[in-house]
Formats: C-alpha cells, structure tokens, sequence
C-alpha cells in the first residue's frame, strides 16, 4: 500500500506597514531593493494571514488556494520559495535518514486572510511571510527568522519584513545574490507596545500603475531617486532606529510622514507621473496636520503605501485625540466596532480642515484599528484536514 | 501757477507659462531664483494685463488701481521697482537738464486683466511686467527689456519673462546682487508661431500655500530639491532650448511635463507637504496621455503651475486631435466662443481615461483657448485721462 500520509503544519502571519518606504529594485529577479526599509509589524488581531502547508505522496501537484480560490503557483517567485525551502529540507535530509522525504512530495497549501481584500492592503506581504514560515514549520526547518526572510523576500520583497514582530528593519544588502538583502528585529512589540495605528481604507478605486512596474519605472526616469537612495533614506533609516531605540513619538512621525512624502514625490517625478494619492488622501493628510495643530505637538503620523489608503500611526495616551476628530466623519463606516473603536467618543475639532469632511465620507469605505503587534505564530488551527482536504 | 501738467504712458503685457519651472529663492528679496526658468509667451489676444503709468506733479502719492480696486503699494517688491525706475529717470534727468523732473512727482498707475481673476492664472506676472514697462515707456528711458527684466524681477520673479514675446529664459545669474539674473529672448514668437495653449481653468478652490512661502519651504526642507537646481534644470535647460531651437515638439513635450511633475514632486516633498493638482489635475493629465495615445505620439503636454490649472502645449496642425477630446467633455463650460474654439469639433476618445470625464466637468470651470504671442506692445488706449482721472 502507498504511502498516504499527510504532514500539515499551520502559523498566522502579520501585515507590516512600512515607514520608511522600499519603493526600487537593484535585482528585479531576487526582489533586491535600491534601499533599506523599516516597518511596523501590525497585530494579527486585526489583519493576518493563516495559511497552512501540507505535503503528501498522495498528492499531484503543487497548488495554492487563497481565500478560497486557485492561485498561479508557477509564477518565478513562488517557485523561487518553493525551491529554496525544498533545498534546506532536502539537506536536513541528506544529513539524517531517519527524516521522510518531505521535499519530494507535492505540497498543498490553504491561505486566508481575516481582513476584506478589496480593502487594497498588502496582503502579498502576509501571505508570502505566511506560506514561507508554514512550510519551514512543516519541514522543521532549524533556519532563523533572517534566514527566511532571505526566501519570503523572493517572493514579496516587503514580505521579509513580516517574519518579525514588532519594528523591523530589512537591510538592503550588497551582494549580488542577495544573501544578505535580509530583515531583523529592530525592537520587538513589547520595546513600544504603545504604538497605535487607524487605517482609513480608500474606496475602491482601480490602480493605476502595479507597485512592481511602478517602481521599476521610478527607478528608469525619475532624476530625483538617486537622490533619495544615496542620501535621504540612509540618513533616515539611522534617524528611525534611534527615535525607536529612544521610543522618540515626534520623531518617529517626522521621519515617517517625510519618508511617505518623499517616496510618493518619487513617484510623481516617474515617467509617466505614477499617482497613488488622491484628493482624499490629501484630506487625510490635512486632518493630521489639523490633528497636530490642535494638540500643539506630533501626535499622529500618516504614511501612504502604493494606494491612496491613509495609515495613520498614534501612541495609546493620544487615541482619544487622534480618533476622535476621525469618528466625528466617519462613525457611519465598518471598523469602529470592538472595544477600540466603541470607547472613542466622537468628537469634531474646533476647526475642521475645509473639505476634509466630505471628501473622506466620500472617499473612505472603512476603518480598521490597530496597533503593533507580533510576528508569525504557529498554530493546530489547521485549513487542510488529516486527509489532506480543505476546511471549509 | 503750479505745473499741473500730467504725462502718460500705456502698454500691454503678456502672461508668460513656464515649461522650466521657476521654484525656490536663492535670495528672497531681491527674488533671486535657484534655478534657471524658460517660459513661453502667450497670446495678449486672450492674456494681458493693460497699464497705464502717469505722473504729475499735482498728484499727491504714489497710488495703484488694478481691476478698478485700490492696491497697496507700500510693499518692498512694488518700491523696489519704483525705486530702481525713478533712479534711471533720475540719471537721464541729471545727464539733460531740458528733460522734466518726471522722478519726483508721484505716480498714478492704473492697471487691467482681461482676464477672470478668479481664474488664477498667474496675473503678477503679466502685472508687474506692464507696470515696469509702462513706466520705463513714461520716463523715456532707454533700457533694453533684458535690463528692465531685472527691475521687473524684483516684483515678481516670473514677471522678468513676461518683458518678453516667444520663448522666454530667465538665466538664474550668479552675482549677488542680481545683476546677472535676467530674462532673454531664447526665440521669437516668429520662429515657432504654431505653438498652441488650451489652458483648464479649475473651480476657484482656496490655494493652501502662495508659491512665494511654498518655494521657500521647499528650499529648506525637501531632500530632493538640491538635485533639482544642481542637476535636472540645468540639463532640462540646455535640452529644452535646443527643442525649441529645432522645432521638436515630441522633446519639448516630454521636457515640458517632466519637468512640471519634477517641480510638483520636491512641493510634495517639502515639509509639510505642499500639494498644487488635485484629481482634476490628475484627470487632465490622464486625458493628454491618453490623447497622446489615441495619436501614437506625443502631440500634448501638460504642465501645471502653483495651482490645479492645467495648461495644455500643442502645435495648431494637431488642434482638432487634442481639442476635440477636451471640447467632448467640456463643451458646455465658457471659453469655446470664437473662431478658433467654435471650428473645433466635439469628439470623445476611443478610450476614454476612467472617471476623467466627470472629473473635469466638475472640477473645471473654463476653457481659455491661446497660443504664443507678443512681448509687452506699446499703446495709446490710455487708462487714464489728460486730466489725471481713471478711465472707467
């Protein structure tokens, strides 16, 4: 009788926020970046990937399913993944034969994310460090986080960044293979467990230009990236690891609110012009500002992925002031449920920026509250059943 | 009995748009610019500030009427050119003791816009440009417009452009006391008169910063602006008088706009963030992509001053191609009157830029059809009577 077995191994997985932005690849195949980057892990509370990973002899083939539908495995950089992790399973088990040959066998793996796609955030980010950090649970893999982020960053270069908790930084590396384009731990979570962040998800809106073309578009035209690259961002990535280190609020936000705009600036100076803020972003911007203004100090601090959905990251003493000008314009909207939301009041400020109102009831669909949280966790909450089928 | 005689002078003078943005002060006083600037001219037929400069010695004081509204005049820009004409006079007088004392009676200036005001086009230029004009007409004095450039600079930077018709430099100098820095005639409007201007009037929207603090911020804070001045002009610069010199629109274009996205891209990366488009803006420039597109070529560019106007470049063989698509949206906004908006035809894109349509009806009040022109033209349509008394 053939051998039927199936070996599952489930974690969750963290969306990471960057606040000092990857935005430029040196290597487009090994996903190696023009400059290091520096992240917030956000809490899996709120938003995570929960993928599992199975393999069996029983199996046909390789396949993903995510969120209930197919995906493509045979693109480049899942298989880059694959083989990689095969690779270091295949060397445990050369090294010791009492170990089955994981690494022949096809391998299934289930994905889901708890939070709504169309809300347009980085999923690839979690899903990557998700399915990288399931397998090498699968295959006992001995290697470290750093380790695997060298393999979920050929996936999803920001995907690197979500094998830790807490801040992160991915250091962009200089070798040509990219061995040492890696992510560590600046701090964990508990370092500053103050930290706080409302998303203000965007309506749908289609995206203009993918963040893979874009970037590489930016870094083919625009005269003022090297700019940034050589100079800005290696002077800020030091900045950002001291305000941490110092859990400095004020210059932590200076750095990321000036890192988001310089990134975007970039993008703006492409050829064609690539946008990815929108009137309603602006309105979000100027509410922070209006936000600052009325505290009389830095109390919030917004920064813009490749889309117009405003992050904006607080500390807990400030929720109150930072949330409640928001709740007083969007209490109507998904996300304030929860303990979070429901103990904010909802409060206007004295002076409201002009159309700021309007625009973000139009613009915006939902919020999600959050803060900073843990890296990847394992878990028997499994998607694949002992028989090797789907939960449902 | 007291001399009572008035003397006059009249000019028109043209607004001039750049295609190599003036942004940034490298002395604020004396208007003294970090960059090089090349602007072109634009038709009096559709822009133009009407001035008429007189003096007598029966007026009282110095005094400025634009629009039919009293101007405050006591500011250093507007002395400053006062001071530096009245000098030039004064040394004319004291070489010729039969010329009048013109330099010490007071001055009455009454001035006139064309156009709306409300449109924001960039009207001190054009102001300041007929002011120094008309009273360089009124003193007789012998100046060529590259040496009255330098007085009308200091009133306006971009008014040192508008001394002239065509395509217009303003050479950033390098003395310190400004003496270098000057506009000249780079080519007349004759060399290139196909030139051609569609100008998208936004909905009067309250601008958030003036160029004059928003160039000054930029200075001191973005990351990116050094690169700017010290590499992208200078090299735009010399590429974009060689477009003109050949009468290559493809280069001229794509100078044109890159260079207006690289200006609003260091305005983004001040901080705080200074944002000029808006979603109108970024219709328009969806809308000349896809025209370009519609064409196989680059036959429209777009540039975009301190504000969410746009104004659109195109040679007048290609006039219906980029019109057309505009005239499809906008027809029933003010501005197609006369012969040249009325011959063009309504006629929406194959492929229509989403939501770009209903963006530009919403967010664009008017058209203003124009084309390169004249430098300031001298005239006897006098704002002011033989009596001292404004012309209603």
């Amino acid at each position: 009788m053939a051998d039927t077995k199936v070996y599952r191994a489930s974690t969750f997985a963290p969306v990471n926020i960057a606040v000092i932005k990857y935005w430029g690849k040196r290597d487009a195949k090994l996903n190696l970046p023009t400059n290091s980057s520096l992240s917030v892990t956000l809490s899996q509370d709120d938003l995570r990937t929960h993928t599992t990973a199975s393999c069996s002899p029983a199996y046909q083939s390789d396949s993903l399913l995510l969120n209930g539908a197919s995906q493509d495995i045979s693109g480049a950089r899942t298989q880059a993944c694959l083989r990689e992790l095969r690779s270091l399973r295949k060397t445990l088990e050369d090294s010791d034969s009492s170990l089955s040959p994981l690494s022949t066998y096809p391998l299934e793996i289930v994905s889901q994310n708890n939070f709504p796609t169309a809300a347009g955030l980085a999923s690839s980010a979690a899903g990557f460090a998700a399915l990288v950090r399931a397998i090498a649970n699968l295959y006992q893999l001995k290697s470290t986080p750093t380790e695997l982020s060298r393999i979920a960053r050929q996936g999803s270069g920001s995907a690197c960044r979500s094998l830790f908790g807490g801040y992160v930084a991915w250091e962009m590396g200089k070798e040509e293979d990219g061995s040492d384009s890696v992510a560590y731990e600046v701090a964990p979570a508990s370092h500053w467990p103050e930290m706080r962040a409302i998303i203000l998800v965007a309506s749908a809106e289609k995206k203009d230009v993918s963040s893979t073309s874009g970037m590489q578009a930016t870094v083919k035209t625009s005269t003022l990236f090297n700019e940034r690259i050589t100079n800005t961002v290696p002077k800020r990535m030091e900045e950002m690891k001291k305000a941490i280190a110092e859990r400095d609020f004020a210059s932590f936000a200076a750095l990321t609110t000036k890192d988001s705009n310089s990134f975007h600036a970039t993008c703006l100076d492409t050829d064609p012009p690539i946008f990815y803020m929108n009137d309603t972003s602006r309105a979000a911007i100027a509410m922070v500002e209006a936000i600052n203004a009325n505290a009389g100090k830095t109390i919030a601090a917004y920064t813009f992925d490749a889309g117009p959905n405003a992050v904006v990251y607080y500390l807990a003493e400030h929720e109150t002031s930072v949330l409640a000008p928001f709740k007083a314009i969007l209490q109507a909207k998904d996300g304030w449920e929860g303990a979070r939301g429901q103990s904010v009041t909802s409060s206007p400020l004295p002076a409201e920026p002009e159309v700021a109102a309007s625009r973000l009831r139009n613009g915006i669909s939902r919020v999600i509250l959050t803060s900073v949280g843990e890296g990847p966790i394992k878990t028997d909450e499994s998607l694949i059943d002992e028989l090797g089928e789907t939960v449902a």
